[in-house]
């Protein structure tokens, strides 16, 4: 048979006679029961070697083409209906154009007021890049095969627990980590696990759009709960229907930045208990906390109703994909049967690469001289804020975290005031857009300040009173 | 309020008395309503300067322990029931010991049978390293964010439709790849788009039983069709019920080898077009094609029923978790947005590596000279089964991929024969394993050697030689 290893002249050869063949079989200028020509009478035809064309036969063969009857011949074998399809690849242009698809965004290149996102000029690279090169230089031979434990890389989940001992006094065992791809997948495979259909799932309103689209994907019924400034009104939880579980972000409500206070703590789980359903605590940027200490995480609690989900895109870059969660006993195995059946496990060669990065606290270093860097922008952009609107604009949600609330009493965020900024490249993100229920957020902003420079901040603010209907300026 | 970036020993000192205090009002002993100590006063009880107390009410205030009022003092909030869950964080154990959980399985470190299985010993770790770096240095700082499209990076989707084209004809546009995590989260995206509860699925019988887990998963019922040396017997595919979907691995059929013939082909698109079913072709390790011209794709017969799903797991390595899908029309935009609620995207860093390392045609090299390795060793598998056993056993299978299947007509591969050589330290995989209806296939061994030394492969056929009841030995 025909072995690629051959010489690409031959193997070119054959490979035009295959495609001949092949094409008048299904031209029907071959019919089924057809007697193909001798190889020798082919060869003579084509003027190649007679062999080209015996393994051109074999190959036909094999793939049922055609049948060899022994002593007879070659014949052209019975292929049934033989249609393909209008969209036969020939005829699908290779110039990589979408076909009636949306364009990809084009990424905004302006002042991008976009919250909870990280300073993407200031990934440690070189710091990243040796982890990762190091990582690769140890790796074993098994390190690149399937690994054993969907819930990721030991060596990661042990030293997660260190960090997340010291980082934040969260006090959880290796085994009860689950490395997943970015706190997304961790949601996905909660909803996939706890959620059926017609189900209810409580939610934090206004929420994160995104975190809102999962829920609903699973087909649940969403139940939006209020949030003021102590985060979720957990009094507002209703008796019935019962929510399966309840999504709270409550060390820094997204977006509105408040935490949720220690009674509702209390009240929240003492509800978890009565009504039988989980919490799923979205961790998502409290490592970078400008005024007191760490908040307690709500798991520390009650292990056993909450689930705690954090991630490292805030941290390092959302790129990396790395996200996990820390998982009550009865939820571990069904949630790793999940995470198997879903994509079997994460790439394990950035986990070794992140465990490395931590273990050499590459990490702390990092969200240290980040919170510096955060805490510059953040005081910048309240110093531009005061500046410009004085008394006239109220502040909060900026104990902590990418973002903060601006809030403009007699003031009204609509399209208009986003789309004409938005053509001055400047994008806004009134608080309305995050809310459930509407109408309550309609003069509030809320303001990322993670990925810009400070020049952005200050012509950012700038722009925003220019143009922002009813702004009060000093 | 506490600054995380004040002294150490300052920031210790008001750790501990917020630490005293938090733990007082657990305790009961500052109970609701409670007036606290005047600054002044604890500051003095303690020892510590005044604002070191300022710092920690502040703190346990905005926690929504203390409510201050104003002009009277610091007051313990109403928590409500407080009840901390018996499982309280501090009398969980550190030591890192799995709680009743199972404990990881260990590798085994024998003769491992294992099909397709690459040779883990051969990955290109250098070039890869490479690759990986270059990547990471031409990294801009918004290909550290999030990626806009779900399907994975563009760079990849164009050089891996030129692969497609140039190793297996394949003709796709980029715009119909989607970049998954391994074939298995293409497979389970398919999966949840294809099938509901009460569907029905058609598979080959045997299949690997990792996939049929995914498709069990759905709540879909399994319909098995067995296989023969042509691939799936498409005739036994019923008028009723109609299936949602069909699975085929028709490049070389796993695990018992053989290739779809083009009549079935035909018959099988005919089927899906009149039941409107999707046709899943799973093409896991046509890369390693030892005899004849790559296999055509079944979905250059019609782009618009077949779901092409490929992956670098046996080609590179697979820890690398990186897979693709080929895509019909209708079910591309389904398919991105259930990937994106899904994980959002995948890490896009490797991406980057991998494209690079498929333009630098490191990826193609690698494949020819694994060829090679994997033709070396089949061959060798091959003569020991015929030195040992002579015309008593029957190999197929074996034109593709990372194994083969060798049967020996009056002998029965039980639990019993495998417990035996397991002990023995040599792992054997009976075809029976991987059988839905089972009973057919017993006397079958598939016989994996892509991560075998050769002193393995000649000691594993000696070892089953020595062991296999009911072989025929020459």
């Amino acid at each position: 048979m025909m072995n690629r290893s051959s010489s690409g002249a031959a193997e070119t050869k054959s490979k035009r006679i295959y495609d001949l063949l092949r094409e008048r079989i299904f031209q029907n200028r071959y019919a089924a029961g057809d007697r193909l020509p001798s190889t020798r009478d082919l060869s003579g035809e084509l003027g190649v070697s007679r062999s080209t064309v015996v393994e051109v036969y074999e190959q036909l063969i094999a793939e049922g083409y055609l049948e060899s009857r022994p002593g007879s011949g070659t014949y052209v074998a019975n292929l049934g209906k033989r249609q393909r399809s209008e969209a036969f690849p020939h005829a699908a242009k290779e110039d990589g154009a979408p076909a009636g698809l949306p364009e990809n965004p084009v990424p905004f290149r302006g002042i991008d007021f976009r919250p909870s996102f990280p300073a993407l000029d200031s990934v440690p690279v070189r710091k990243w890049k040796e982890a990762a090169l190091t990582a690769l230089d140890q790796a074993s031979a098994a390190d690149f095969g399937y690994a054993e434990d969907p819930a990721g890389r030991e060596d990661l989940r042990v030293i997660l627990c260190r960090l997340l001992l010291h980082s934040k006094g969260i006090r959880c065992k290796p085994s009860q980590v689950i490395v997943t791809s970015g706190a997304t997948q961790a949601i996905a495979l909660l909803c996939r696990l706890l959620l059926q259909p017609g189900d209810v799932v409580a939610t934090e309103d206004p929420m994160a759009p995104f975190i809102r689209q999962i829920f609903v994907s699973t087909g649940a019924e969403l139940l939006p709960v209020p949030v003021d400034e102590h985060g979720l009104r957990v009094e507002e939880l209703p008796a019935t229907p019962r929510p399966k579980c309840v999504y709270v972000t409550p060390s820094h409500q997204f977006p509105l930045g408040g935490i949720l206070s220690i009674g509702r703590r209390f009240q929240l789980l003492e509800y978890a208990r009565q009504t039988g359903c989980y919490v799923i605590e979205d961790d998502y940027d409290s490592d970078f906390r400008y005024e007191g200490m760490p908040i307690h995480a709500l798991r520390e609690l009650d292990e056993e109703r909450v689930v705690y989900v954090g991630t490292f895109s805030k941290t390092l870059f959302p790129a990396l994909r790395i996200g996990y969660m820390i998982v009550p006993h009865h939820l571990l195995d069904p949630l790793l049967r999940l995470k198997r059946l879903m994509d079997m496990h994460g790439p394990t060669l950035p986990q070794a690469a992140l465990a490395r990065f931590i273990a050499e606290r590459h990490f702390e270093r990092h969200v240290a001289r980040m919170k510096r860097v955060y805490g510059k922008k953040r005081s910048l952009l309240i110093a531009c804020l005061r500046d410009t609107f004085g008394n006239g604009v109220r502040i909060s949600g900026d104990a902590a975290g990418l973002h903060l609330i601006a809030e403009w009493p007699d003031c009204r965020f609509d399209s208009r005031t986003v789309a004409l900024l938005e053509r001055q490249q400047i994008r806004i993100y009134p608080a309305e857009r995050y809310a459930i229920v509407r109408g309550k957020h309609e003069n509030r902003l809320v303001m990322g300040f993670g990925n810009l420079a400070e020049s952005q901040v200050e012509e950012g603010v700038r722009a925003i009173a220019e143009i922002g209907p009813g702004i009060i300026r000093r």
